[in-house]
């Protein structure tokens, strides 16, 4: 199977949108924006050995590299619309042609039931399994969800459980994402551990936080929970007088800090000690 | 040096545009498309020991891996307007800090002369290095140049001289691509040999094409120059009544031909032998 055969394939996996006027075989892929509409994007790569091991099922080492880059458009409150994939291989890779077959089954069953086209991407040979996802939402114009806006005396949200194994095939918070646009004051995906993302969230946004409990996963300890990465909940604020979409837990509140980022666990400082890619 | 310091320091060297209205340091870029503009994407991935060594400067490194696909936004006659940069890195690497600035000092050097910005990306760790540029570009709606529209008796040229060397650090030809908006009937850029980039053209054009000679780079074979890849130039079709654009040389002439794909060059059948990433 060489190059040519291998992208004839891949075209007829993907789905084309109605936005995409030019898919896979051009040079770029082509998208026609509507008007009023502010373009979201994200880019997120799995590496094999960083990010998974060999023995994953393509199926869902393919669901999951589109499924984190949809939390970030998720945490922005936006429409997901095309994605493009590049993926690297090892030419020697046993059950090669079964491993690409899997890895875009996976990833377009996520990407049609959340109504994405695939545009186009890039095929290489590398040493490694290496696939960087990208993806394009949207959001009506100025509307997207930052993480610069939380202000004192706003409530904290969170999603569902945290604390969840890196292996699961979790679904982005894509409906609750849309659904706090114009409600919610900051939102951020949680993909490093909470401790870090709600540092993140409050150095944005020039606040400090205090929480008081967190919804966890059965089984799990609470370090893993507050500190473990890739649970792909949505973090939240919203003012205490709107009511919360279902699903989601009230953590703590915003409170003005003498140090931006500065977040109390039960009174106690919580150090960012989420997952930072360079630590050494 | 820990992450936040790292995307600090990015953040810092990158140019922001006028229409990239949320930059580095959400969870997404954000985009404001003009009314009446279709957008272009491209990644295109640069590998060590695969399209580099590790011993090739920074600069270049982060030149070429914006170049490569900033060639294909002016194949389709595009204006650039911004990119993504997913860059993974080896954390043992000697001289990290001081490899991170060269690499986008040439990125943004780059960048900025074409009048693009640097609207995010991501830091991951990997066992080499590996650098995916995703473009955006945007021509007025429906004027994307594509491979598909040569027609037999159209003129076939190419921009420049064929077998350049891959460490070059070659201009990707803008300017030249907005000129053939409305003029060309079809364009790619030779990214992977002209043989295999023709025979791309012609399949998508569905016609054939006779090549007479070819502009070189002086003291490389002929070999080279008709099947090696990492050209960059521009091959475009047009009516034989216009005048080519300066800087542009007449090659060849598209013909009907029994097989859609078919190139004769001096005469001869001349196989698509340029590179096939997946050949074996």
């Amino acid at each position: 199977m060489n190059e040519i055969d291998l992208i004839e394939k891949i075209r007829k996996l993907a789905a084309k949108g109605p936005r995409i006027t030019i898919g896979i075989g051009d040079d770029c892929a082509v998208f026609r924006p509507k008007p009023n509409q502010d373009l979201l994007f994200k880019t997120d790569p799995m590496i094999e050995d960083v990010h998974f091991k060999r023995d994953l099922a393509p199926e869902i080492v393919g669901h999951r590299a589109l499924a984190r880059n949809l939390s970030d458009i998720a945490a922005m409150g936006g429409d997901p619309q095309f994605c493009l994939v590049s993926l690297s291989l090892p030419a020697h890779l046993v059950g090669f042609e079964r491993w690409i077959d899997g890895f875009y089954r996976g990833l377009m069953k996520l990407a049609k039931r959340t109504g994405m086209a695939l545009a186009g991407g890039h095929l290489a040979k590398a040493d490694k399994l290496f696939c960087d996802v990208i993806v394009c939402g949207s959001v009506p114009r100025g509307k997207a969800l930052l993480r610069s806006g939380a202000k004192a005396g706003d409530a904290l949200y969170v999603s569902g459980r945290l604390g969840k194994s890196w292996e699961s095939r979790f679904e982005p918070r894509l409906a609750l994402g849309r659904s706090l646009r114009g409600r919610a004051t900051s939102c951020i995906d949680i993909s490093d551990g909470l401790s870090l993302d709600l540092f993140r969230l409050c150095r944005a946004s020039k606040v400090a936080a205090e929480v008081d409990h967190i919804p966890m996963v059965r089984g799990v300890t609470l370090d893993r929970a507050l500190h473990g990465g890739e649970d792909y909940e949505l973090l939240f604020t919203m003012p205490e007088r709107l009511m919360p979409p279902q699903g989601t837990t009230r953590i703590g509140t915003i409170v003005r800090g003498r140090r931006h980022g500065a977040v109390r666990f039960q009174g106690e400082p919580l150090a960012p000690r989420g997952h930072d890619h360079f630590q050494r």
